[in-house]
Order: C-alpha cells, then sequence, then structure tokens
C-alpha cells in the first residue's frame, strides 16, 4: 500500500508577520489562493487516497491544520511531542505505518513548497512507488535547477550506471547549500540537482537504514513500536524524542546511503523559503516591482509589497520587501530576510505574544 | 496696535499619510506633542493677544483649526476663497487690518513651522517690532544656517550700513533655494541667512509696497476693501483671487523692495518640511535610527519610524522614512521625499477619495 507522509511540524519565523506561532508556514495563504499545506494534499489525492495520507505535526499545530482540512480525522494525524528536525520526524511515522503495512511504500513530502506542474509531479512519483516497490532503492526527486541558488542543497548524480532504472540516476553526493561561486560551477556541469525533500521508499528499507546509521535511535523506536496501544507509548514517544538529538534525514541518513536513485524532475518547484522567493514567484512589472493587495510602488526597482490591510506606498527604493498586517508592519531589505528571526527574538524577549 | 497674522491655508502632500485634505500640516502633530499650529500660536500668545491674532486660511480649513484652537473665534479668521499663495494672503490681511488701524503693526508668520527657543524668539519679534514702527522697513528674521541645506531660501546682509539699527542689517538680496555647491559657499561666507518667512511691518508701508510692486492686485484690492460689509463683499474678493497669480511674498515683494532690514536669529528654528527634517529633529541612536511610537530598527542606519499604527519593523535597510497610519503606510527613501506627491496624485487619479 502506498501512503503519503506530510511533514508539517515547522514553526518557521522566516514569514512573520504573516506567519505567527499557531500560523506557521504551511498555513500560510502566499503566492497561491490556498493554504500551501492544502496545495500538498490536494496535489497528492488523485495518487494517494486521503486514509493513507498522514500529516506529522504537533499537538498544537493539529488544530489550526484541521480547520484547514476538515476532512482529516485524527487517525490522518501523527504527532511528534516537539520537533527536532525530520529524522526523528520521519522514523517516527515509519514505525508507525511498519504496524499498518510493513512493505508500505512511503511517499515523504514537506507541507509548504509549491509544484506548480501538478501532473508531471504526480507522473514523477508514481515511477518513484515502482522504483521503490521492490525494496532496494529510496528515491528522490531531483529538480532541475535554474539559477545558481544559494539557498538549496544539491544532489550530485552519475550520469550513467548501469544499476539505475531508465527515467533515474544513481546519486553521486548529496551537497549542502554553496556559495555562489560553487552554485554556478554546480549549475554549468548540468550533473546537480536542487534537493526538494522529497522521497520515497519502503518501509522495511527505511528502518533498515534508521538501523544502521542511527542505531540508538533506531533502539529507541522499536521499544515505542512495541508500545503502540499500550499505557506505556507516551512515556516512550516522549523518552525517544528526548534521547536524540535534532538531526535532519537528509544528513542522518541520506548522504549516508548507497543504493539512492534520483529521477530528474521539471515540476516548476520551490521551497517558498522566504519573501524574497515569494516575491520571485510574484507576477513582477519591468522594474522588478510587484504588489499583492493594496499598495502602490512609485520610482523603486526590485520591490515586492504584500498589504492585507492598509494601502501601503512604496517611494524610491530598491530590493525591498514590505509586507503589511493589521497589527504589524515589515520592511526588510531582500538580503537580509534571514534577520526577520531578530525582530521575531525581539518580541519575544519583550513578551509581545500578541505579536507572535 | 500690533497684529499676529498667521498664514495657515497650506494644502501640503509632503506629510502624506498623516497629512490629509482636512488635516494639513499645520494641524499635525509632529515633532512636539501639539498640532504645529497650536505651538505657533501659545509662541506668540505673550507678545500678542488673542484678539489681535488673525489665522489667514480657507472655509474648508477654519473648522478643523477651530477643534484645535478652540478659543478662536469667527472674528480671528481670515477666509481667502481659495489658496494663491502667499503675495494675495498677506495682501488681503494687510486691506482687513488697515481698516481696524492704519498704522497696525503686523507680525506676519507661517503656522507650521517650529521654533525651539521661544523667548529669544519673541524678543527678536519685539525688536523687530520696534525697528518697524516707524512705517520706514520691513524687518524679517534671518535664521543663523547651521548646515548647507538645499531646501531653504537665504537672505543675505551687508555687513555694515549706516542704515540699519544696532541689532539688525540691511537686506542685500534675497537668494532662491541653492544647489549644495552654492550652500556651502553660502554658508562658508557668513552673509547668509535662512529665509524664515517671518517679516513684520507696518500695514500702511506693506500697501504701499503692494501698489508699487503689484499695481494690479493693489487697484482690485482698493475696491475690496472698500466693499467690505456691504453685499458687494465676497463678488469682490473672489474677483480679487480671480485676477491674480499665484505668487509668493518673497519673489512679489521682497526681492524688490529696499528698505529691507533683517535680525540674524539663533532661535532653534525648523520649517519641518518633510519626513526627512522630522527624522532630524528625531532623537536618533547611535546608528542613526529614531523611532517614534511602536516599532523596531534592526541591522539598518539612518532609518525613522513613525508609527500610529502597528508594530513597525525595519530591518536591513538605509536612509528610509517608514510611516504607518490606521489606513496606510509609507515607506520612502530619503532622497525621495518630494515624490510622495507622486502617491498621493495616484489616489486622487484613482478616486481613492478615503485615502485623500
Amino acid at each position: 500500500m502506498n501512503f503519503g507522509i506530510i511533514m508539517a511540524g515547522g514553526v518557521g519565523t522566516r514569514f512573520w508577520p504573516i506567519s505567527r506561532k499557531n500560523k506557521p508556514k504551511q498555513l500560510l495563504v502566499i503566492v497561491d489562493e490556498k493554504p500551501l499545506i492544502q496545495s500538498t494534499v490536494e496535489r497528492l489525492l488523485p495518487l494517494i487516497p486521503v486514509q493513507a495520507i498522514r500529516i506529522v505535526t504537533t499537538q498544537d499545530l493539529m488544530g489550526p491544520i484541521q480547520n484547514v482540512l476538515n476532512f482529516f480525522k485524527n487517525e490522518n494525524f501523527i504527532l511528534e511531542p516537539y520537533g527536532k528536525n525530520t529524522a526523528p520526524c520521519i522514523g517516527l511515522a515509519a514505525a508507525k505505518i511498519f504496524r499498518e503495512d510493513p512493505k508500505g511504500i512511503l511517499v515523504i513530502l514537506p507541507s509548504d513548497h509549491r509544484i506548480e506542474n501538478e501532473e508531471t509531479f504526480r507522473d514523477v512519483l508514481s515511477l518513484a512507488m515502482n522504483y521503490a516497490e521492490q525494496g532496494q532503492f529510496i528515491v528522490t526527486i531531483g529538480i532541475q535547477p535554474t539559477r545558481p541558488e544559494t539557498g538549496y542543497g544539491y544532489i550530485q548524480y552519475k550520469r550513467s550506471s548501469n544499476k539505475a532504472p531508465s527515467h533515474a540516476y544513481e546519486v553521486k553526493t548529496f551537497a549542502e547549500k554553496p556559495d555562489l561561486e560553487m552554485a554556478k560551477k554546480f549549475l554549468e556541469s548540468g550533473d546537480f540537482l536542487w534537493n526538494a525533500g522529497i522521497f520515497v521508499v519502503r518501509v522495511d528499507l527505511l528502518l533498515e537504514l534508521y538501523q544502521k546509521h542511527l542505531p540508538s535511535f533506531h533502539h529507541d523506536l522499536l521499544l515505542y513500536m512495541r508500545s503502540i496501544g499500550t499505557k506505556e507509548e507516551e512515556k516512550l514517544l516522549l523518552t525517544l524524542y528526548e534521547n536524540t538529538k535534532p538531526i535532519s534525514f537528509d544528513y542522518a541518513i541520506m548522504e549516508r546511503t548507497k543504493n539512492v536513485l534520483v529521477i530528474p524532475a521539471d515540476i516548476g518547484w520551490s521551497d517558498v523559503g522566504s519573501w524574497v522567493e515569494v516575491k520571485r514567484l510574484a507576477k513582477e512589472d519591468r522594474n522588478g516591482n510587484a504588489v499583492c493587495g493594496d499598495g502602490l510602488v512609485v520610482h523603486s526597482r526590485n520591490c515586492y509589497v504584500q498589504s492585507s490591510g492598509q494601502f501601503t506606498a512604496v517611494v524610491g527604493l530598491e530590493n525591498v520587501v514590505v509586507v503589511t498586517t493589521p497589527d504589524a508592519v515589515l520592511v526588510c531589505h531582500v538580503d537580509q530576510a534571514q534577520s526577520i528571526r531578530d525582530v521575531v527574538t525581539a518580541l519575544e524577549q519583550n513578551n509581545r505574544t500578541e505579536l507572535l
């Protein structure tokens, strides 16, 4: 059986002021007309029925997510005690699914990315599920890069190999976010794809990989699996999370695993990682400006306005993002989007909970 | 008798979004705790009693001004049919006062400037009234310049003259707003003062100057004067304004008049001409940033935030002014303040009257 595993535990601050504690990025309506998690689910439904979809998140976010996905029952959720990056998250999902179907195929997806070409995306996923079916490979989707992006991880593949099936390639390395010079080389080489964080794998193989590469976590995970349905379950889940370090699935599993296949895909993917990315996805005029909502940009270049409140005017600026909400305004240089968290930190320090 | 003539017809757009059609600059609370016109009046009251103060403005603005100056009666107002710059405005006031006291001394002041040293200011005005008393001189106040400002007009004075009394100088020329190079020369020379638009003159001399330099306007003005109190008054006032071009008092009268004295004054004067000037007057931190209201500036230099609405955060910017009101937000480069009017024009073209 095929399962959709949607990771939705993120609590990022990069979209402050529209993202808040109970409204992280996956719940935001940005770029498209729907919350990102809704688009993620709807994009998957023609391939995987709703009863086989699991949302991995925390108790706090389950309510807000159910408000958006009101046809999702409690059984659709896998709840982490708290976030510890993606390796524990995916491991927990694997443990839960293994009890249902030890040969189940997991389609693991972030909840907060954007994919324009939905049909192509599903075709690629179908292919990936086929390649994962024998339990030999973990299959990932690699995005054809269109610019020397320094904000993404990359996947280098082997151009020829007799192991890989016709539409896939063997993965040579996973590369961390590069600097600009390196990113340009990656782009020129043609051997590098963007890592979209989408993985397809049979659950028994996945648990083997955890046993091999995260043995201590796997040990606790087995104890937890045996406790499911008993009164020990909650305690052992907490122990599992307390004992593990926050670690990403890429770093803990993918980078250390052979038998990884990648399918190159041109699916109009974006991780919608910051306001700069939202700006890129918006319809810019010939000066590189874009306005979403009630606003005006004059004598300016490369500016983005998103207003869900007042009329917002930008005069004589370059490379600025302005975001207006009914209770907060952000004015940020496009190269300083990572510093938005300093604002959030300051608000936390000043107990401005109404703005968090 | 001494009269205070406060020119309050301005309908400027330079302080949009806080200034609106029925709330021009003179009614704004900026820099200080009170509307500028209230400070202007209160600063004058120890010298000139309220019944001798006249506010020259339009019908539209009389109500909003009376809301601020609620002890001002209708008799305190001189109403222009509409604005035609300062020469008609001052001419109309002269006509009205002449009927009350042909040898009255007029202290003519803008309503929307800021003066920090109020006592010194009144001392200088007293002196000016003395010098004007004989009806020989029109006396102006010249501000000691502190920087090579290109936004003000200048007054050049003669260092020695046997005509001028002890604390005043004969004026050599009025200079228009200079470019930066010229402004630097003005500052170095020591002979140039800022033109603060403050004039003290006996009303009979003033009318003589109108007769000499604006004979056609003076002709209509005499007809109007004779009609005051008759049913022709309103019609002749309209004719007076219809027949005249918009022209400034500086250009029409001061620049063409001999017998002008200037008293140099160090009174902490500012014309509060734009958001940039408000920024200059605000208390800046060591990075040149200032926040008025609920806001935060990080990783930025030389930024000014004024928020009368939401929490407003500025991240990673330089030389930017951000103004937040409940229904509009302005984000403007400090060197582009003059382009704010393009926003107002666009709002007018789109019939966004709620924002005007």
